[in-house]
């Protein structure tokens, strides 16, 4: 038996926000940890599972300002390690998805200290079970692609589901980029706002429409394709849809 | 105070095998089942988790060959929900992502059922965690596509992860149909076989050198894309490869 003296380190998914979407292993982790570095995102319920006892850091970004950049969340983690703490860095969604867990990994690596990735219900995932749509109804989709309102979208392509993160508050913008990438303006989708939270809510109408809508708060997900007007009724968030549209229409009488 | 006679139907995910890779969500729901009706897949270990006073009823496919049709679990959920019981359909993964919760779903409007969807960590994720490689590291990848062996493949296409689930044993006809679409033979890739259970292995390779490797058993994932080469280390899996080839040159020697 050897004495360990450099601890190890955790890249836990935290899930889209509701603590029962933690997975009972991401529970586990946390609740022995000694140091937890969070993104900003996670969720004030989240947190107070985490032990009095632990150093709680953020280390997120909020609308892309850095309070800590990547390099210091890099040495921060490599420093608690070696200090003989199991540290757990806590991470909105899944640790593999639009994080940058393979910056903190190479940190890692080239520091040799073990760590281990416990995976975390990405937004997606949440989104759809509030939507009641699966993201591949095989009537009409058999693919899925996900990406962030960033970057550039690929093609509009029969039969996929697109799912974007962080696509911000204009839709306008995003509905033109999507509409000259080929997408049919009749196309149906899906804005979800605070995705599986007690704040959730959503809007389903077509790419055509969504321009017309207010914008949810941030933060939220866009799903756009066939799929999302799959089921024979979509009975979900049409209430709230149509609040939207009632407040834009008073917007737009002003 | 009204009696309610209908009973509800949860639509759960199991995740990929590790019954600590369910979120505690879908623990709950399952403790407080009077029927479960499950894919094949679940491992034993999840199933144990049902209470022994609960109906159990695999409905799964197994190699395409339906035990179960899809109308007979349709038939099945709404009898038993109208029958008063508190139903759970336990998938594997995510019940939203490549299962037939759409058809489900459908069947439970049209008779008037609640139903609530519980995500699970879906087998892309846990496979990821496995390798110890984001999926969309931003150097590589700022895309990552999810379809399945059966259906044709998207086009290559620069930043984009392809993670293809059932790839099947012919790795040989799946690289064939990759390379056609325009895919490198040197772009990296991995197959995880079994995800996140104790069986788990994986194979780390290139797409051109993946028909030398022995297939690993289903169920499995393949993942094609820079973003599998990203790492400045793979030491993950390299034993295992090692293996892979190991015994595929004595069985090409033989």
């Amino acid at each position: 038996m050897s004495l360990r003296t450099t601890g190890e380190v955790f890249l836990v998914g935290a899930g889209p926000g509701d603590p029962e979407l933690l997975t009972l292993k991401a529970l586990r982790v946390l609740r022995d940890a000694d140091v937890v570095l969070h993104d900003d995102l996670i969720s004030q319920e989240i947190l107070a599972l985490i032990p009095a006892t632990a150093v709680k850091i953020s280390v997120g970004k909020r609308c892309g300002a850095a309070r800590v950049s990547q390099e210091e969340t890099n040495a921060m983690l490599v420093a608690y390690a070696k200090s003989g703490r199991t540290v757990v860095r806590l991470k909105s969604g899944d640790p593999m998805l639009f994080g940058r867990a393979g910056e903190e990994i190479d940190a890692l690596r080239r520091a040799g200290i073990e760590f281990e990735v416990v995976p975390g219900i990405s937004t997606a995932f949440a989104a759809a079970a509030a939507l009641e749509t699966s993201l591949t109804d095989r009537r009409k989709a058999s693919r899925v692609v996900f990406s962030t309102g960033h970057r550039a979208q690929p093609g509009a392509s029969e039969g996929t589901t697109q799912v974007i993160y962080m696509p911000g508050p204009d839709y306008s913008a995003m509905v033109a980029r999507l509409l000259g990438d080929g997408f049919d303006a009749e196309t149906p989708c899906a804005v979800v706002s605070a995705a599986s939270r007690e704040t959730q809510t959503m809007i389903r109408t077509t790419l055509g429409s969504l321009p017309n809508m207010v914008p949810l708060p941030a933060p939220s997900i866009l799903l756009v394709g066939e799929a999302l007007g799959a089921s024979e009724e979509a009975a979900v968030g049409d209430r709230i849809q149509m609040k939207a549209l009632a407040t834009n229409m008073s917007v737009n009488s002003d």
